[in-house]
């Protein structure tokens, strides 16, 4: 930032991505959205030669040069499988920022980057995104604000790439998409204030746009789907076969969405009710733009001395603008 | 909060309360809702025998003696003629928290604010509430995670109160309210991600229930009030005339509410929409339980050492909630 009656032209936040998949293009794109963040280098485990790219794309192999020229590194690997790894072993050497998403597992997953970011002095942001993320800070404050409430949240109209992936392993199946979309009348109900126990099925439809192959039995493909366990047996489905053409023109976006709801009482039975709703066109983008503002977050908090883990719950939201706490005390609050 | 295994019992968080308007009994109310917050005393400048409480009402001269019996004490008096003084004065005392809500005067508040708590060694969150506040923590985040975008806040359906008194001086007027509507067209257009320039008489509609006096001219009133520079004339207003009664029965409410929404676009123009909802039966109570989990927020912040003045931006959510931060991990991230 530059001020007036100033010399001082303060540098850029050195920012670098692990992984190039659809998050770490994602936060590619979002670094070019602020200009007080330059991307330095992304590091992939592919070859480089291979990968088209306008950045600076280096093998995973080269990191070790870059410890004193990255300020943040932003690890957009997959939860499963890369992220129990590479989260604490990147914590060892660089400030980070995560999506990490397996819910059950972030307590333990916590505990192991805390650990090796204290040991090196650096700072470490675990479960950026949108939920977790965002979605989880709606939910903690709508608690803190009306404790005598009920909070829920529902997810899409969006694509669920875990029950994609499950139809595309079906013998017979060539391609296949999943839209998880919330149950309108129990959405209606909620809204206007009622507290319900949902199951699963009250609360989400899940719609699947498959492409059989041409000797496929599709009534059989379709049972197979509505009836498997952990995914669709719980849930109203509906399977709708369409063409290669038509899934290739409509289905190859990643939108998704949804929303936190909170419906409490205060006083004499006063209803309150907070909503956070969330509406993408492009799902990993967007949790792309949310690590990357949170990625200057944590350079600051790390000048200011913090180190070890933290999660969305320890962030002052004043430390996400490029402004300043009296720029944004005049023109925000 | 009690742990397993540990004999400690933590004791509580001791309150004040400056001011007994709608406000003041708000935040005695929302005390109620946490068991983790004791209230101490209520300070009013009334005589306090003259008030029916269930709390302890005491004279705001005893204020002295509660120095070292009260770790939070929270300001209900007005904006406009109260806190520019009490909020310095009782922030050389007290740890403090307020509801400060003249936008374009809070940078100067907030520097009198900081100058006493921090000579005092007390910290002081200002301009706490919906708006300003959690309203101010949306346009900030949403800002931050979308910076190639527009946001707009709408306010309403809700009693203004200001221009429900503005009403009520004019003459031959008995009783009135306004309520702030936004313009259902412009809220759909902006909902579907347009980016538009409003003038106020697009967003928001200014609905008036007026009691006349037996003898006064209704149309002239109704004249009055349209043309009213400031607070009608730039709107489109409707007055309805109603029997006391009527006003009595359905009008006696402090519903409020209102939304903030950003679209903005991310890599190829994906369209990313965020908003932040509230719809308020009791807006003097949902702002007093804004304040209340705030107040926890300072406290735990000055006994980590903080001083001096803060706002909403300042503060990590994780401190508004009784759960410790690994139980916020484990229920809510």
């Amino acid at each position: 930032m530059y001020e007036e009656g100033s010399d001082i032209v303060t540098s850029t936040i050195k920012i670098g991505i692990i992984g190039y998949g659809n998050l770490g293009h994602g936060v590619e794109k979002a670094i070019q959205q602020n200009h007080d963040l330059e991307l330095v280098a992304i590091f992939t485990r592919r070859s480089p030669q291979t990968i088209r790219s306008e950045s600076n794309l280096l093998p995973i192999s080269s990191i070790d040069a870059y410890k004193d020229r990255i300020d943040v590194m932003i690890l957009c690997g997959a939860s499963s499988k890369d992220l129990p790894e590479q989260g604490p072993l990147y914590a060892a050497s660089f400030n980070t920022v995560d999506s990490f998403d397996l819910h059950s597992r972030i307590p333990e997953y916590f505990i192991a980057v805390d650990k090796a970011a204290k040991k090196a002095g650096k700072l470490s942001l675990i479960s950026i995104g949108w939920d977790p993320g965002l979605f989880s800070l709606a939910r903690l404050l709508f608690a803190s604000v009306l404790p005598e409430g009920k909070s829920y949240t529902f997810w899409g109209k969006g694509v669920s790439q875990g029950h994609s992936v499950a139809i595309r392993r079906i013998p017979g199946v060539k391609q296949a998409v999943q839209y998880t979309v919330p149950v309108p009348e129990t959405v209606e109900v909620i809204r206007q204030g009622a507290h319900m126990e949902l199951i699963p099925r009250d609360q989400h439809l899940r719609i699947c746009y498959v492409v059989a192959e041409d000797s496929a039995d599709t009534k059989s493909i379709e049972k197979t789907i509505k009836e498997m366990p952990g995914y669709f047996a719980d849930y109203d489905t509906t399977v709708h076969f369409i063409t290669e053409d038509e899934f290739e023109s409509k289905h190859t976006g990643m939108p998704h969405g949804g929303f936190v709801i909170r419906s409490g009482t205060t006083g004499q039975a006063h209803q309150q009710q907070i909503e956070f709703r969330l509406a993408l066109e492009s799902n990993p983008e967007f949790t792309a733009s949310v690590l990357v503002a949170y990625a200057r977050a944590v350079f600051r908090l790390h000048q200011a001395g913090e180190i070890g883990a933290r999660t969305i719950f320890d962030i002052p939201l004043g430390y996400l603008s490029p402004d300043s706490p009296s720029a944004l005390r005049k023109a925000l609050l």
